[in-house]
């Protein structure tokens, strides 16, 4: 079977599963028919519903086990009495090489927890991001970190630098990626500690990194910069004003049809374009936050994953696992620790 | 003159200055018939705009200075050096009383160290903060703190959401505001220290407070609260992520109209409740971002600030003054203080 992926499903995780898996992995399919499918879950509900999809079938190996992580676990009760559970042996796929990649839409804290416990993190990263892409006025952005990482040090976030750009690089297919720091100021003296700590060493250090400087919130969306650095408290809270504004905007905009039958009307004949725009912004259609910096390819799907949005977060794994991402990444890391550019992970660890 | 209200004019400060502060004061002057202006700026310049404006002439009086704060003067130099500008003069008309606000589309640091420097903090004020209104799908929405303290500590953030409680109830007359904390989920062990702890006090103290608890980043936009408690960081970079994506959306909208003769078309139908639609997140009609937690009325107005814009800030600082923020706000912290349910500023100071 050479020339095949496979990628490991925790067919339980999320509010539709595992329905929503099933459906998207047959969406998936169809847009890579290169890959195959590990399937972990309970066996009794996935096999019928598999049964009535014959193609995806014909792809998909179910594991059986019937342990949950529930969406309310904590993290630390997860990781330790969570060994038998779908989520658990899907990542464990990934390490012992029978996948490429995991995706799951469950609780994000545990496949967190489980993901840095069972893989680990890279050589010179001491800890892991969660990015995801962004529409922007350019094309597309990338965003890290959104929400693993409450209190970030500038070795944190130069790390986050480093791990967006190979991303961005590998996925995006970016050949010279910008990278900013989000802040309340373009100006050197803005900000707090970290970010103009930060700013100072992706400035001095002799990264292959195009560090455009320090960006403000308003850049994200006109696409100043290709990948965008953040906290994960500032990244989170700035992912979801954007999808609250796009949804304040849009409801806006239904209500101003509404308002008159010339306008109703007028709706009618713009109506292809404005799917079109419904399209480009469809939030569905960023799914997918990857976790950087562990040594596997980790993709959290959104907890209310439908089947579309579970499909575009199996493609991210897949893009990154076909474009080499960890290879690369694990190289750039390589390299900059030899040449003594970056801190060693002792020296920046904080509690 | 008993009934009029003075109104102070950095005549000198923002991009369209001094052009834009004398036609949004004509604009306002329809609106408050009551005011009168106190113009500070180069009167060789102001004496010939005005005479072009007879109404807004009568009721103005210039006070002649030639001396400016730049854009880029740091703000304590603009402190040391400054004390004969349009923007410090104007902040002394309110400490000396001759006028009941001050309006300025200046240099923001410079306007905040002056005013704190010649207004003083309220009593159990540690920290000003600056506020502004939201768009929302409920209405209006207060947040604070939009950039004048990038750390805070949890004391700060439970006094900014006194001053955005009182702000919210005198002027956007809401008779009983909820409050909120921007956080990065709702529970309550997620967020940093600072986010942890105001929360627990917000719910311990015996405040008149309907405090909502934790919200996150969508919420703002939701109208989930009407006062949007964060530091200074994270409120700036809310901020300007949704003025970016409100930026993105109406062109991706504009893009979608232009994409066929009949979307075009329908556009053209459409267009008087598009208008609408504009009108409704039209930035200029947002504008005024409040100094609150000082011993007066200080509004700062946006340095690209058009005539409308300028009209809006002038608004917000005679709606404070008409209704009695000040007063509200002093009654308010002493029965707190009395009370014994809010720290000593001595004790919540943090450098």
């Amino acid at each position: 079977v050479t020339g095949h992926l496979t990628i490991a499903l925790d067919a339980m995780g999320g509010d539709n599963a595992p329905q929503s898996v099933l459906n998207g992995a047959n969406l998936a399919r169809k847009r890579f028919p290169h890959v195959r499918f590990l399937l972990f879950g309970d066996e009794s509900r996935l096999a019928p519903m598999l049964d009535r999809l014959p193609r995806l079938k014909k792809i998909t190996t179910i594991r059986h086990t019937d342990q949950v992580v529930t969406d309310d676990a904590k993290p630390s009760v997860a990781l330790r009495s969570g060994r038998g559970s779908s989520m658990r042996l899907s990542i464990d796929a990934v390490q012992e090489g029978a996948a490429a990649g995991i995706v799951s839409a469950g609780n994000t804290g545990a496949l967190m927890a489980m993901s840095k416990f069972v893989l680990k993190t890279l050589g010179g990263i001491d800890r892991p991001a969660m990015a995801s892409f962004f529409p922007t006025l350019r094309g597309e952005s990338v965003m890290l970190d959104l929400g693993a990482n409450i209190e970030c040090t500038a070795d944190n976030l130069v790390q986050f630098a480093v791990l967006g750009e190979v991303f961005a690089r590998t996925v995006l297919g970016l050949v010279r990626p910008t990278v900013g720091l989000l802040n309340v100021g373009s100006e050197e003296l803005k900000g707090n500690e970290a970010v103009r700590t930060a700013a100072a060493r992706l400035k001095e250090m002799n990264l292959p990194i195009d560090f455009h400087g320090f960006i403000e919130g308003n850049d994200i969306a006109a696409g100043t910069v290709d990948v965008i650095v953040a906290d994960g408290f500032t990244g989170n809270i700035a992912l979801k004003t954007a999808e609250g504004t796009a949804r304040l905007y849009s409801e806006f905009l239904r209500q101003a049809f509404r308002s008159s039958t010339v306008s109703a009307l007028g709706y009618l004949l713009a109506r292809p374009a404005l799917r079109k725009l419904r399209r480009r912004v469809d939030p569905r259609r960023y799914n997918g936050a990857v976790f950087l910096g562990l040594n596997g390819i980790v993709v959290k799907s959104h907890g209310g994953s439908d089947s579309l949005s579970f499909a575009t977060a199996i493609g991210v794994a897949v893009d990154m696992a076909v474009n080499g991402f960890l290879d690369t990444i694990r190289g750039e890391l390589e390299r900059l620790q030899s040449a003594g550019s970056m801190d060693q992970p002792a020296a920046a660890v904080k509690a």
